[in-house]
């Protein structure tokens, strides 16, 4: 599933405004004949985009995967794309069953931003030393306790999880700068975290060695503030 | 000037609704102190976009036009972007010193368009045939009467215009089809007429040969529908 999640409450139903996770259900409740129950690999927060955030369901229907396709395509409206529709073994669940994820956050570091990216970048037009963010990210591979990053609000007490890649990638030529992180699972606003801390890093408040002295301390208060939400995508989701 | 032309009523300043003109005159007179006129080298039509539209303005006030640029930036709504301010040379106008301008019209010929790019492509999912096209478009090149693809309402009652540059090209990784056309100069909807006529050739309906007969016939109503506005980039405008 890709969406541009600029008007959406986020992934997940809630009690008002339109969710990615309702969209769907709606849609497949149609050819279901019965209200359905659609799991999301990543609940992406409101304002998040994907570009392959990976939904399972279980229909009694018949229907092959092709038709629906085409039918939750025609559906859903534009915002929301479904690429592929397949049949999964049993037991199959989108969230439980995936080995790791993918967020690619997007910042554009140029005193101009263009209006075909406005929805989908960060704009920090101050100065960011690229190699210092890189080398703080770095720190982050891992198995690590990460409450430093994490929000109230998420589901979950234990707070320990796997980075397995964590870098920053600068290209001067149109100003972007992008942190790709890809790991078992993570924390409620746990990204945007450690992107906003490593903008700070960049602009010099605090050295790229910070990071693993952040990270030992578990306190959310000394990491830095929460990047905003429309820079932010759900990359992809591997299973094994 | 850049803009998502998505909500807006085009270019030029309308009796009612938002335009890029209008827009800039707003910021401009805040400055000047007084109501300007800003002159476009093109007068996009509602919905369709430019990444490199230019336009003049005369002004009395002696702001460095390093400040202009911040300043019309800072009031301008995001979907509209100015990249650069210069001073010009006397009788300089944007649309009258114009050498050449350039269109892009993008067609996503696949069974399903992304959310990213929903508002920056004609979606055709039947195929096409990209070679027929392109040799369909070379027909063009040259000075010609393109009455064939004018619509009412231009200004000019002269449909004489020279085309330098006009290919079609595909990828098929993604399913893009572009046409890319650079002339003199171009009547109402002349670029959208053409891409209609062309998909209408990529799809067999019309064969390749058939555009020079088009243009000799100089009757609007022998070519193809006019295609959706907001497939349509202003990419460059080029000056002696």
């Amino acid at each position: 599933v890709s969406y541009d999640g600029t008007r959406f409450v986020g992934w997940q139903r809630q009690a008002a405004g339109e969710s990615i996770q309702g969209l769907l259900e709606e849609a497949l409740a149609r050819f279901e004949g019965a209200p359905v129950t659609v799991h999301g690999a990543g609940r992406t927060d409101a304002g998040v985009h994907a570009l392959g955030q990976v939904a399972s369901v279980q229909l009694t229907c018949t229907h092959p995967a092709d038709t629906l396709l085409r039918a939750l395509n025609a559906s859903l409206p534009p915002e929301v794309r479904i690429s592929a529709v397949e049949d999964a073994p049993p037991g199959f669940h989108a969230r439980f069953s995936a080995r790791s994820k993918t967020y690619r956050y997007v910042i554009h570091n140029a005193p101009i931003v263009s209006p075909f990216e406005r929805a989908y970048v960060w704009h920090v037009p101050e100065p960011l030393d690229v190699t210092a963010m890189h080398n703080a990210a770095a720190a982050l591979v891992g198995t690590h306790d990460f409450a430093a990053f994490g929000s109230a609000g998420g589901e979950t007490r234990d707070t320990m999880r796997t980075i397995t890649r964590s870098v920053v990638e600068g290209r001067d030529a149109d100003g972007t700068v992008a942190y790709e992180v890809t790991g078992t699972g993570f924390l409620r606003h746990m990204v945007r975290a450690i992107v906003g801390t490593l903008v700070e890093i960049g602009r010099g408040w605090r050295p790229p060695s910070s990071m693993a002295a952040l990270v030992a301390a578990r306190a959310r208060a000394d990491a830095g503030a929460t990047a905003p939400a429309h820079g932010l995508f759900l990359v992809r989701v591997d299973y094994h």
